[in-house]
């Protein structure tokens, strides 16, 4: 797996710090296993981090200690780390570690990935034993970093996103009446293997007829009948980094009404996409999309937001969507890079979302999938 | 997907009442989705369920409306069942639910599965409405529920291990020198699908030579060569239930040292596999393990515990590993179904790995996998 190098790192760790700073924290305790990762290069499902103004503190278990020790023999070792092996728990070592002379006594925590119930016992065990550490909770400070890509990840993203270009036309080469939305989904997911993705960035979504109706219907063991519309949305993990396509075909021709769908989801689409600039906020995309819609009557029919960020995670900052009262919109800059996927779902006709990956430039935007937007009707069996 | 019958849902919904009643509280906030799903059979990765001593109310957004009136329509129904849309944020809507007349002031929410974050924003909207409500910690209620199955889950999980041994055959097949991890991965992925698998239960981990000695590698670009230790640890979901399975296996001859490691773990696998019987501490049966591998001289060598239960989800209770002072030993019943899985990790030799699913029974145990334990010599290529 490539990684960044270890200059790349220390320019993440000098962007977290400067927030901490401005936070008057002198700590911030990482339990998010991807913004672990984009910090230390551990790629791991479990560990915890301590960055403080000097070092970078891992702990890990067993399982991770020769992958850590590669890590740090290569170009990509993570500078000032210090590694503590994990015994018992992760947290009985990090409270152990907040314990040791020198430690800093303000220290962050991230509050979207904490649970309540690993807080209280920290609180708790830390007053126990006399430590004299106060926990605050923090917001995405490390999203926050993650949002804007560097050029090796928007490289990344590139590669992951024209490899997925190419699982779209074997996709299409699979989608006939006769087999079952499972089926579908396997070649799928085997043509991202093929491709070299590591695997599939979600579940793939097969959604045919009735199904496409269904905003989060996954893949069933439904049969493909000519006149059905099937929604197909895949990504793929390459380097880590993530990619996510969604078209809409018909199996045979297309009645009318489903034609007239998705030629209003496909202009929204390209109205959203059309919206991307610097400097132009997220909400406004996503109303370039609801405008559209709305005025082919189906603003009621499209309830979800028009896109998220892509990145390390498949659903990252910045949301694409309404501004919320909770989460204002984001303002758009160069090196954002995120999905614009308008949709519009009517039960008894059936689905459609088009999905395509964009990266804000200077310019305005460019899109990373290259897929023809048209409804493709493919063949009957 | 199959789906539990109305009358299970209230078996189950009873448990839980009695669960709140003894800890004095008057309803219970769920958040975790699978234990959602298990309540209310709402498949879907978002939502949010109140249990009260009447209702079951259920708060999701507009992409699951559609799955949730066709399952209430169906013999699967959740009786008592209150839909809420959810418009803006499912937080906001829980609030709202919780100010409407009527509505328990004494609830719980599940400690382990709401993020800090979550939890400030509900107590500090709550105070800022004037709301009554008090929110207190509860830990794993619904889990303990989940943790002894009924027979329709048995049933299934029962299904899915026996077809899970069909995939161990696949794989064995395509395990040759000259193919990649990712290569043997994909094609286990596509042997899961084949065999009726939803999805893969977890990402697939195919470890060959010096990767077998890293206890969480998954599947890399490594070529095979002759002489490798291959570990794959694959599992499959099905109707929702996860199986489960490890077997390592040599590309050609193994070397005496992979023939010794494997005997040695293939002993302590089976010896833990005697242990399991009603009555019998969880710890117990990971000591088993742990004694035999120590006898070999490989007690370091097994860093992590022994199994995890099976069921929704792929880890959950059962934990079958030392016990903990903050994690006491589950004592085992009749219906507790989990994996036993020691292994031996040796850098320069490598790893061995044998996992099978369990069902505990009055009679002592049922092994659910059934795939030869022995050290498999697969051809070159």
């Amino acid at each position: 797996m490539r990684l960044p190098d270890t200059s790349i790192l220390a320019t993440r760790h000098r962007h977290v710090r400067a927030t901490l700073a401005a936070l008057g924290l002198d700590a911030l305790v990482v339990t998010s296993p991807t913004n672990i990762r984009y910090l230390a290069n551990h790629v791991g499902t479990a560990g915890t981090l301590v960055l403080t103004e000097q070092d970078i503190h891992l702990l890990v278990d067993f399982r991770y200690r020769e992958a850590v020790r590669a890590t740090q023999a290569s170009p990509s070792a993570c500078a000032d780390l210090r590694v503590w092996p994990v015994a018992a728990s992760y947290d009985e070592a990090l409270v152990e570690l907040l314990g040791r002379p020198g430690m800093p006594a303000t220290v962050g925590i991230e509050a979207h990935h904490l649970t309540v119930a690993r807080q209280e016992w920290l609180m708790r065990t830390c007053a126990d034993r006399g430590l004299q550490v106060v926990l605050r909770s923090t917001e995405r400070v490390v999203e926050r970093a993650r949002i804007v890509k560097g050029a090796a990840e928007v490289a990344a993203l590139r590669e992951a996103a024209a490899r997925l270009s190419t699982v779209a036309e074997a996709a299409f080469a699979v989608v006939r009446a006769g087999v079952t939305e499972f089926e579908v989904a396997g070649d799928i997911e085997a043509a991202l293997r093929r491709a070299g993705f590591e695997r599939p960035a979600f579940e793939t979504i097969v959604a045919s007829g009735p199904n496409s109706a269904l905003p989060h219907h996954r893949a069933g063991r439904r049969v493909l009948v000519p006149g059905d519309l099937v929604l197909l949305d895949f990504g793929g993990v390459l380097d880590g980094y993530c990619s996510d396509l969604t078209r809409t075909v018909s199996v045979g021709a297309p009645t009318p009404e489903a034609l007239k769908l998705h030629l209003a989801v496909q202009a929204a689409q390209m109205a959203a996409v059309e919206a991307v600039k610097p400097g132009v906020a997220a909400g406004a995309v996503d109303a370039a999309a609801r405008r559209v819609l709305e005025s082919h009557g189906l603003g009621e029919a499209f309830g979800h937001g028009t896109g998220h960020g892509l990145g390390l995670e498949v659903h990252e900052e910045p949301r694409i969507g309404p501004p919320r009262a909770d989460a204002p919109s984001v303002q758009l800059e160069v090196g954002m890079v995120f999905t614009i996927e308008p949709g519009a779902y009517l039960p008894g006709i059936g689905g459609v979302r088009i999905e395509d990956d964009v990266l804000v430039t200077d310019q305005g935007s460019e899109v990373l999938t290259s897929v023809p937007r048209d409804l493709l009707a493919l063949r009957n069996g």
